[in-house]
């Protein structure tokens, strides 16, 4: 099956100049979202790894199913004001301004191997987020794993190190 | 598996004198995050439908591995301005203010039979919206899945003639 068909061109989203690449109409495509969810299985079947970690929300989408998959837990990583629980959290820069991300203190236990899943691989700064609040609480990140990347942008630069891998690359 | 054991109980979230049901152990315990998952599947194993739908994020944890295991499609529900193509929104009133959700237009075709699963059955203005998104496209919703009902709030009175499950009751 060609994934690539069931990504949507959208022109000037979110702003003027952007080509975003829609992901609705393949998680409507039921072959679709199964063969996406198997190929990043088989891209982790050798991995030893205890935890699933993905941010919100379009993380959800593709890491609980994974984690579901391959009879792991999941952790969310979650803008601040969201996690109920006592937190930590890790602020990246963006273009303009910057972000914030959020972890629950107890999501991983120091030397617990962790898969990190998203839909997207940018310029990579969320992902280096998450790599540090990992890290932070003594976890390791094992493998990242992208339904897309956009190579042009070249995010691996900052996840230098990181065993990667994407499904759709553009 | 107590289901229940693995609901975290947080006060005064995410304001002064509300008691949170956190989900986050659930979701890191493999175990628990299989069961609660082939337990949502076993409500609707007998039920007839194409589509899963979940808002936006918390509805996604638990929508996307459903739709995953029963080989449907799965459609997200999302704030506005988050969707990049052409939207239908509809919104609702909150204790304070009101709240608009949005979907594609494209996400539902009329008669399709459409099933929604959510985290949390609290007022039920957020799944009420949805299921007058899912009317205006010409779908029918034939379930509603909860992992958690607060019973106190009385979700269920505006959602009168749906057929609802959920697998926590509180």
């Amino acid at each position: 099956m060609d994934l690539n068909s069931l990504i949507r061109d959208v022109e000037n989203f979110p702003k003027e100049g952007i080509l975003f690449k829609d992901i609705t109409p393949l998680l409507l495509d039921a072959k679709g979202l199964q063969e996406s969810i198997d190929k990043m299985a088989e891209e982790v079947q050798d991995v030893d790894f205890d935890i699933v970690i993905g941010p919100e929300s379009r993380g959800f989408i593709f890491g609980v199913p994974l984690a579901y998959k391959l009879q792991k837990g999941f952790v969310p990583v979650r803008k601040p004001g969201k996690l109920p629980y006592k937190t930590i959290g890790q602020s990246y820069d963006l273009e303009y301004g910057s972000n914030t991300i959020e972890m629950h203190i107890d999501a991983i236990k120091p030397g617990q191997k962790v898969i990190i899943v998203d839909d997207l691989l940018a310029t990579g700064g969320t992902t280096k987020a998450i790599v540090d609040l990992i890290e932070k609480l003594g976890g390791e990140v094992v493998k990242i794993v992208y339904l897309i990347e956009l190579e042009g942008l070249n995010g691996r630069e900052i996840l230098k190190g990181q065993n990667i891998v994407s499904l759709l690359k553009y």
